[in-house]
């Protein structure tokens, strides 16, 4: 599958890496993809992976994956337009956060979620909120972590979009347990909780930590 | 020990049940303390629980719960004074969150919390947030989902405070799992879970559950 991420930093290098191992084709979109030779290069100069700029990647991907800068993400994706994500899933797996008189606080709007704002300003776009709270390391490799007995949450307003993308974390990436919490507002719940890791790697002194909800 | 609840409704009723099984001296405080012939007389009008205005449910207490709806907890407590509460431990159980438009929503305010309303309103007092996370039946029985293997937060600025509660958690309710999650402002993760518990509610259909850090 043709995947195209807006955004290269840490969580679309090590997600587009991955997908390329699975045999996907992936573009990573910069604001300047010259400066992504090294990532290219470690693997190998697959020819599966490729760089370009945010707009090459939308219309690179029949998926595409939201992995900038929560705080920047809109403005981002509104550079791209309309056109180039109508019709498409969009992952949104970005994190709005701010670090404001030295305290981590959300970006995203009182009563409302990066997610809500993606969707509204993208109404021909599929938007999946998901993989938003883990690290990384952890999205690629649930089984990593007690075997992946944990949850991944998974949120968006088109049914069948959610089972495509919950289908794609299950082969991809060995997701066991993905709990649906509804609609695009349900964004507001999993970005919240940016707040309550950030505390919890505080308490532990590491990151390789999930949620399980035991009932 | 004595204990006074600020809020007579199901959580201080229930927690109330329990301590006074434990041999605990509660005194529920109330709007109209009459009401709650019905509590007393549940007990067999035990002579260890009484029930009374909300600033004699504060007086009585060694010990304080605030157990009143969020929304109104700071104008509760304002009219009992900062006298009835100085020096004490207040342990505050109440979920900011309110319906607006048919949606719940945190009635705490951005980049805040009500527990840091309430400890700032009241600097002689040390709060410490814990228990808003869960039901109140699992409040006083973690053992009884997944023979208690599961997580309890705790927040507040003073150590020994938080110490002392963890303790009583332990002793009076059997939770084995307490994870300090450091000063009052890490209530804003917690009483931000609010938002979560909903949605999984609504995955789930029930609310006998709770989350566990996988680590």
């Amino acid at each position: 599958m043709k995947i195209g991420f807006i955004g290269s930093g840490n969580v679309g290098q090590t997600l587009g890496r991955v997908l390329i191992e699975k045999g996907h084709e992936v573009k990573l979109g910069a604001r300047e993809p010259a400066k992504l030779t090294n990532w290219k290069q470690s693997l190998g100069n697959s020819e599966l992976a490729s760089v370009g700029t945010y707009r090459e990647a939308a219309e690179h991907g029949e998926l595409v994956i939201n992995a900038t800068p929560g705080v920047v993400s809109l403005e981002v994706l509104q550079s791209v337009g309309r056109e180039a994500l109508a019709g498409k899933i969009l992952i949104d797996v970005a994190l709005p956060l701010a670090f404001e008189n030295g305290e981590l606080r959300l970006s995203s709007p009182p009563n409302g979620s990066l997610g809500e704002q993606i969707q509204h300003a993208f109404p021909e776009t599929k938007v999946v909120k998901t993989l938003n709270t883990v690290t990384s390391a952890l999205m690629v490799n649930p089984l990593h972590l007690a075997e992946g007995q944990h949850d991944m949450f998974i949120g968006g307003n088109d049914a069948d979009a959610k089972n495509e993308v919950a289908a794609y974390l299950r082969q991809w990436f060995g997701w066991r347990n993905i709990v649906d919490l509804g609609d695009i507002s349900s964004a507001r719940a999993t970005e919240g909780l940016l707040l309550l890791s950030s505390r919890i790697y505080g308490a532990f002194g590491h990151s390789n930590f999930n949620l399980k909800v035991v009932h």
